[in-house]
């Protein structure tokens, strides 16, 4: 079963951001806050949304900074996933 | 009787979705939440609506993924359905 | 005495709904909830309203679904009446 | 004195409305709530209002139906009047 | 010295409203509420405001009623001014 | 160090209104609300802002009066100024 | 690790400001208040954003003053940045 997001949307899912101190030193996310870094795992086609036309700019696999409290919290197939609208990504993070 | 749903207007019946766990098990849908998951029913033609030009993603038979709170729900002939807009629809399910 | 509704919109008088059970039984109407049933009693001319080109999709005698608390409730001549924007009719049901 | 609106302001005063019940019997206006039916004293030249050309379909001496709570209520030169927008006015009673 | 309004703000100043009662009889203005008849003092240019082209309707010494609680009241030069958009002045009263 | 604001804004910085009274005294600005009277010291370059185009009015060295509660207070080299949308400055005060 | 802002989109590092007082002594930043100058990190590509045509006006290494509590806090390799829309800078400091 595939997920394919209408209009402007993307599915993604949460990673656990990994902090590096200035020292150096790599802790695994464990603020309690809900991490605000993803994976995209579904693009949506864009095109003219709500009378604009919006052209994609992330692709499956991008790893992304998003809006807390933005866009619908979804189960699907036990994974916990989040449909939001591109413009709703603050950024991509490049390795 | 026939319901023809006016302008990006879809009318969906909701769907209790299964799920599967991580190692394989299928859950039958039983969470205390309504699902957000359903079946569309009937599409509105598109064209423009509120000054917008709308050309319709969904066809009836669709399984779809949708938007917490929006639309109305309506009771017609003995089953409970939503008439939503197209833009509340987050997502269509590929099988 | 005519009410002659300006630009998109439309009188509307409230219908019982019958509800038919699964099993056929025909229910007449008698949810605490007033129904969101109505007959179209006039329709505006459309035309260019609040700066956008609206055409009118219903026509007097229509059945319709409207969005609950939308419009405004008229008593005229003795009957209640509610005037909504074509755009807070949800759909057509058709015969 | 004159009241001239500007773009597409319309002034109306109330009027009481007489209701006809379903066996035929006129009651003069008596309810609690203020009436919704008035009658145009004088309406503004339209044109380009907020951006959008705005027509005027409204004419001095209509009986109009008008949104509850729309509008600023004006006193002037004894009596009290409601300076409204067109789009407030929801339709003409026609004799 | 002299007030000269951006784009399409006017400057007024409330003036007491006379109030003659069906009678005949003029009672000077002893409302408690704050007239909301007021004299142009300042007039801006119009033209291109938010993007929207405005035409100015009003003139220095027009006496206009505006919308209750819009606009900015200032003091400027010991006078009580109120600074609004045109588009809050309601209606010229011509004489 | 100079601060140059970006589109349509404009930093302006109060300063104390000095008030005649009818009588011809003149009062040094002693009320207790912050005065709404200041001088421009930078203004932005104007263009296309959020979509539309400005054309900025007002210049370094205007006594300008503005919006009350508008724009963001800034501490910038040990003074307070303000930094504002050219929108929501009322007026010039020419001299 | 690179962070690429989508859209209209800066990234912003706060940063202490200093403040002169009108004696010419500097005080480093020392208000209760999180500071409202940053260092600009990363900018997006403008282009067009929500319908608008958007042209970015700052670059990397731009000290700008920001409108505070716009944008959204995001904890990256261990510092705390902002990421706010080009709208949300107030100006750009020059020295």
């Amino acid at each position: 079963m595939n997920i394919r997001p209408l209009g402007d949307r993307v599915v993604i899912k949460r990673v656990e951001a990994e902090e590096t101190t200035k020292s150096g030193i790599v802790l695994p996310g464990a603020s309690k806050e809900k991490p605000q870094e993803a994976e995209v795992i579904a693009v949506g086609p864009g095109g003219v949304v709500d009378g604009k036309e919006i052209k994609m700019e992330v692709k499956v696999g991008d790893r992304v900074l998003f809006s807390k409290y933005s866009g619908n919290e979804i189960k699907f197939e036990g994974e916990e996933l989040i449909i939001l609208r591109q413009n709703d990504i603050l950024a991509v993070i490049e390795k």
